[in-house]
């Protein structure tokens, strides 16, 4: 079992990026944590970044037998993105939503999400530790 | 630490319900499942269930001093119960809010939490499974 | 053949409430009128009523396995409860939505029905007899 | 008392006509139907039927003076023909009407009716018997 | 100079349709009326009704080369009727709207027209003297 | 029998304000239509104007026990003015609201009137011409 | 006069709840400052509270006969009960609708009351002491 | 301690406006009714009125370091007076606002107040009294 | 092979109409060239035309069993007749909706096709070669 | 070249108002900036202010004739007259848009401007400096 | 005469993704086959796919002065894009918009095209073929 | 103090895209006007162009810690980029919106900015001026 984790736009700036709302660790400082607890689990994990729609849809079409499950933070796109929404569809991996805040207490417009419906499912509301949570439910599939 | 886990109206039809959907598991079966894996975990856990959507406030509301953390699925309630939002402020428990289903492939009335906002998180789509992600999510927290 | 006929909030002030639309029959007055007109068609029928929507749910989920057909009058709950759509859907009992009034003839909250689409169908505007309609359409399947 | 049953555009291809969600009954088969059960009820009725929106408010104006009740199930002009709902109210006889299909488990668009509220009632899902129980709703009037 | 007169559905049941809203006044009545003013203004009319839509579109095409202008009361279809306002727009004719009741104190569906937009101008509120007003109009030209 | 004629926002601009819509004729130009017309039908009239929707209110108010009838062109007020709405209502004297471009033809916007429903009736789209013809109207009464 | 204090959902976490909102009085203290208040004014009261929308309706139905006034202040179901606002219309009792918050300053969903049009007036933004308003108001009656 | 009373559009027709809804008490005895209520509980009062929005807002300007409380009853200003909120959120004195009768049984677009949210509370429904129970209200604070 | 064409209301007034929008060429030259079209591919077909709904209705249900395609511009009421698109499923024939113009860059309710879920394909903004196109795709088939 | 600035309502009360919005200058400091700041472009100014919105559009047209460009900050007036928005285009003079605070950055009804369109521009957000940035494009045009 | 087709998000990957909807064709099967019938045409042709938003649009713009005709399959960016529309617009070549599927019988959200506005015409549910329909089109012109 | 102008998609096609609305200005004589200007002011400024969502939120990141300024022109995304608006909030950078033409006088959906709120103002509707404006503002700052 093989496990890819896409990280949206704006991801990158963890750390420095409204804190009040995503706290202090950096994006690096995050990877590092994911890859920790991947191994933990046993899990091989890689994990990418864009801030460019269309390259999250190459990263998750390239994934295509290549890997078993999907983990994706779409960022903002998760919110506009039919086209991410149709990858997802295309590619028939297990993929799992994940948001670091709770959506559903910030603005009307991050309450609706139109990816998720392709996924199995969604965790939204607790960090970093978000990531590891689909992670144990990939597994447990 | 202990933890309440609170389950709103038709949940306890599990297993007669809607299977295509929910699955065979009986209530019953869920609970057991429940109360073994908060065991692992070393969390006292109590479940309550009603189809009455006053006595979930009052689950709540009981809860107060008592629990350090609440597990809820507040089944139709969800879409529609502001009073339900209202007394999970009133105690400032973390709250976490759990679906059986990935709420967002469902009609779209099903797509609108309007308890979520009050709850530290939320996690869709996993099945049974989904309890025990919130009761590790509570743990890490 | 049996059948549970459940009334919802209000109904239990028929004969007291807004005589204008609902007429001067009492609520026990419509009891009697049921309970003759379903012993003419050889039907056991129980009535029950509530003002609680759980309480309803409850009514529909002790149902199963025990009665062979549903008719119900949600009152006001009708227009916004998927609770006791849920409900509905989970007993797998065929179910037929009563209203005394034309609904389509009153305020625009009372023109849209929540639950009639867990019922095979729907009578409206016939006073007490659409209970006895709803007896003979069932005894027709 | 006489009853004239108005059926609109496309029931004259029951029995064609997506059969999965209107049956086998041809249109034929169903008036004889009818004929035969207005016969035991004793009720002399006339059945018409047009795909042509002004052609039934021409049946509607034919029987004022002409017929004490009116069945009508207007077909897709249910939910968007204000002329047929004018008509209704021009002649003042009291109007029941029917659908085949519970229009309230079907497209968004079916589940509301504009011609319903110049009716004294409605009854949906209950196929070609639904004509009899508005038959035998005009009698009770 | 001459100009047709087109009247929608239900027109023909003034003094029987609703009097409280359209008066006493027969259609028949309403309509020696419209000639006799309409010879003191020594303009020739032709007055024409029809319950279908697609006559009225007919009525429209017909007046092509003919009149020099029309005056019509589309009823209901004024409402939702885009095949009219295509034909009005299809045959370049003065054409005046008018209404016998002011749309505007009636219900909410009954204050849009559809078909207006086509129109040099709308009156509405003024009973049969409304058609006058609109011959007048015409002449003014 | 006396007529006040009230004009609302802009309409002292006519002649210099947008041409194309609105025409060449000045308001006084207008104005001394008016008077003219008004003296052929033997109607005393008195033409007011203002940019200001509470003095709009004072004239009506004014008009009360002075004169029979108002003629009313509230601008881009009759959009949104409830208050000139109530006062119409408060006053209870035949108003008719006039237009001198068709509105229907025009924004969306421009395509509500909150002032109608207050009035007996509305012209719209024959110019100046249009308050001749409600002068004919009222006098019609 | 006899009068029947009802307070819905969470209103008993008074003092507990969203402070910053609600103040430090606890519902107890609330309580003994109104029957004290009532005495002032001689007027017998009894104050009841459910977070259970139907025992809210129980509430309103016993109170028929038994009391001359309510005042009630339905929490949040004031937003969505249908049920309520039924209730309060079917007993006939003068009922005034009050909220501790100025529901207008707060959320979207807060700023419609589904329950006010079935009462005489409505009162909200003065605490604790809107209700002996509503006592005054019903005295003055 | 004193107060300043305002009153919007065509509350200076109280008497005369349409007495079903507003009573046949006219503007001068409400006035004198207020000022002799005032007197009783020691609070000196003025009372402006003006059927222009923008002498509303020079009024609560006006009232700058000269008032210790507004009592605004803003007519139909209410519902659509962005202006007027301003205007109260610039002086930073305490204000309530007054309806005569209960908006919320009025039509749709009487149920929202722009006003309000600037406003300390409102209360509507309970005619000339609803002024005093304002003042005791300010006295309160 | 054999196919029916359907043209919807105003179509017949081509080379009349709107002639910025839609063209020089009449109705009668477009038809020639589809059947010399027609001819040149080998298909027969027959070209029908009316501005009544139900007459559109009439020919697409005469079409059951005696063509093997269908190919409709319904005109205007493309946008709003559940009755054609109701027909269309009726009768199982394969269906291609033609539009002259972009109906995309044209008015708000030209943009919404009502019809079009009922046929296989749409063909919009091409003239009468759309007409052609349509015919090869059914040959395709 | 001479401008005229026009100042809508509550700007008056700048240094009054909501400072943590608009800021401790007051309304006579930031007139004597601007007077400053136009004499340093070499461009005759006026300023007017009102509460009033027909005095406003009063000030639109008296500037015909005698500005050769308008700065307009209209306050809440911006966000519904029409009536304003009609006084600008009519007397065709270049005009600005300019407010103090960045409107997209404030509540849901303060991000939409009537008035706008019938500007050549729009400056939002840098306080007092705005005026001088549409000075500047004034003259630069 | 030279045409540039121009493919959206995950086109790629046809043959993989939901064949239910799109077929088991893959993108380089469907890419031979249209070169194959533009060769039959004598039309040159390119085929360029990217699942980039922008990298459509530069596609776009380097067809400036290079191509006579551009097909476009924008995928989900249709739904949402208005830059590509804009970009369509800023070269003025004839652009045909092609769809595989018919977008009218799919999800709510793939009904509205925002790009097709910018197009001549659009051509969907024709499967490969809808875009040598698209070829045959931009000769016709 | 150094600035980066960031423009969107489709604005390296000025001059060439729609002529009547962006005039004859290519972009790469807008650029040197920019450089020229800036220097006047003595303000260092960096151009960039892209039509790529994801580039544009890049830049964004990229100015972090080199730029003291950005000025935003984000074309079409201005409408719909929830990402772009992130990345503006992430850098925390004082960001000035600026619009070529008045976004207000053109289609409903330009009328709404996405980004508008991230940044401390907007300009719109004066052309590459704009810019200049712009960049004095930041000075001013």
């Amino acid at each position: 079992m093989k496990v890819l984790i896409i990280n949206g736009p704006n991801l990158n700036f963890l750390g420095i990026r409204e804190k009040n709302v995503y706290g202090n660790t950096t994006y690096e400082e995050m990877c590092s944590y994911l890859y920790k607890e991947a191994k933990k689990l046993q899990v091989p994990i890689d994990i990418v970044q864009s801030n460019i729609e269309g390259e999250i849809i190459n990263f998750i079409q390239d994934a295509y037998d290549k890997y078993d499950g999907i983990i994706i933070n779409a960022g903002a796109y998760t919110h506009y993105s039919i086209a991410i929404f149709d990858a997802i569809k295309s590619v028939s991996i297990n993929t799992i939503e994940v948001h670091l805040s709770n959506i559903y207490a910030r603005e009307e417009f991050r309450q609706k999400s139109v990816t998720a419906p392709a996924c199995i499912g969604q965790i939204c509301g607790f960090g970093k530790y978000g990531y590891v949570m689909a992670l144990n439910a990939l597994l447990q599939k």
